[in-house]
């Protein structure tokens, strides 16, 4: 599997950092710069317009080797979402974003939601990940997607298109049957497990599954 | 109007809190009410399963005089939602939502975000406020909505359906005509005002009105 790991400027903690692998193509953007610098984790790649860390420390990336990618600071697209665009123009079939969620702007962790619809486009699969959240797609075609119970309390699923149809939970703590989600009644929140694995699937529709813990 | 402000547990500064006028209907989910009365702010309803504040503190607030809608702990839907359904079934035309973006889970904000949806779809209109971002909805139908320039610096355009059709942008630094935007490709991020009242229409869709500052 051919993954990427993409660490944006928000907060990152250690065990979020500790889950990259040596063969991780590993991005950093902008600000995660100062983030995978801290954390002493070399990166192959830096993206960015870099009004974050400024030009002599993109001078400084360019001489000790990193891949620089420069943004023009008009553009069309964040920062993050550009790093998206490179993982997947080189083939990324995963992609895992770090620090993209919880800033103080919520359009930017809206715009980075929404980018795993983007990824799911591009056939390949995505995670964002933060201290207290993991969000992941399903979309409904009626495969089972399993859901092994890790360091999160809660698990939440929220549609994000208009409703998900035929909606199966097992091994959770409130199971359904059969059930229709409609994004407008967000019914699905704070479910739990009930077994080590949970498994759902759905027919129709675009889910958003969310593991978190207070 | 018939003016209802809903104040969640999650963080709200002064500045929101200014904005509580004395004939809105001011209800308190859980938290909220440490937090509202903090700022010395009176209140009218308090809702919630009361985990954050405890059972002494709901029995402080019913010998006050406070409304108390006491909810299970095992529900359906968020405190958050309960109170959205109580100010609706009590007729608000207006709902200002406060303290419900950005706390650790991101579920929560986003589960939140769908209440614009479904206050929407009973007829009213919803506004989710904290610190740094003032969220709305934008229905396509043609219709023209305006955008005066306020506190914030940045405005940010983001379809919650698949797709929004015929945007038309003016006013903006960023203007359009005629755009479709799609949902799994945000381009709307930070836009910004050219004018003391930008203005939007769109022919289809849904999109979210995000007003935001660093």
């Amino acid at each position: 599997m051919n993954r990427w790991v993409i660490v944006a400027g928000g907060d990152t903690s250690a065990a979020e950092l500790r889950e990259v692998k040596q063969e991780d193509r590993l991005v950093a953007v902008d600000g995660g710069v100062i983030t995978l610098r801290k954390a002493q984790i070399p990166f192959h790649i830096a993206v960015g317009d870099f009004d974050t860390i400024g030009p002599a420390a993109v001078a400084e990336l360019k001489e000790s080797g990193v891949q620089v990618e420069e943004l023009p600071r008009e553009k069309d697209m964040t920062d993050t979402q550009a790093a998206v665009e490179l993982a997947l123009a080189e083939g990324a079939e995963e992609i895992l974003i770090l620090g993209a969620l919880g800033g103080a702007r919520f359009d930017h962790s809206l715009a980075n939601l929404f980018l795993l619809e983007r990824i799911h486009s591009a056939g390949a699969q995505g995670v964002l990940c933060d201290r207290n959240n993991r969000l992941r797609l399903y979309i409904g075609d009626g495969r089972k997607m399993e859901l092994p119970r890790g360091r999160f309390q809660y698990i939440s699923l929220l549609p994000l298109s208009e409703q998900v149809e035929g909606l199966h939970l097992e091994g959770f703590r409130y199971p359904l049957s059969g059930a229709t989600l409609l994004r407008r009644h967000p019914m699905g929140i704070s479910n739990e497990w009930a077994a080590p694995v949970a498994k759902l699937s759905a027919v129709s529709g675009t889910l958003l599954v969310v593991e978190s813990k207070d």
